[in-house]
């Protein structure tokens, strides 16, 4: 299993709209993949329990799949209309890392 | 439900091992923090599809808690037992960031 990290850098600037994301964008996203995503966790930064601390990344939203070759057959065809809709919940522009499972 | 993500940086001079990291620090993580800790997982970088693709994080590890009251009665009593074990498998410090779980 891999996992594709999609990590919103966070900042004095940043807004992210956080209903928008969960309830269209990451929806949105999981139809036009079908079974080429498995499924799909979304994450919000808390403050930390330290005022020093501050969360890196203001969201991040994580898509399962079975390898890489499968989430580029279920990505590729409809980037276009995944990244147009950036955006509308967001002005960060997003860091991606493809991992593998190690422990799911 | 909260996720405390500890992310340690790549940069070509990272190591991480990542078999001493899934087999005996993390275990470790959650026998010490017991039900304070609700389960975890850990993920290595992939080299994306992409040459010019860099994954920002080596590994990243995952800590899903009730809240942040029960990550910090959970950790902190084993904060310097935990941190010291860190040289054991990687020279690079870790990034942390504190999230609540929207869609898990």
């Amino acid at each position: 299993m891999i996992k594709v990290s999609v990590m919103y850098p966070n900042g004095p600037d940043a807004h992210f709209d956080e209903a928008y994301y969960r309830d269209r964008h990451m929806p949105m996203v999981k139809e036009l993949m079908g079974d080429y995503c498995k499924y799909y966790t979304v994450d919000r930064a808390l403050a930390a329990g330290t005022p020093e601390t501050n969360a890196p990344y203001i969201a991040m939203g994580h898509l399962f799949c079975e390898s890489v070759d499968a989430f580029q057959a279920g990505f590729g065809p409809h980037t276009k209309q995944i990244m147009g809709d950036i955006p509308n919940y967001t002005n960060q522009k997003p860091i991606i890392q493809i991992s593998e499972v190690l422990v799911g």
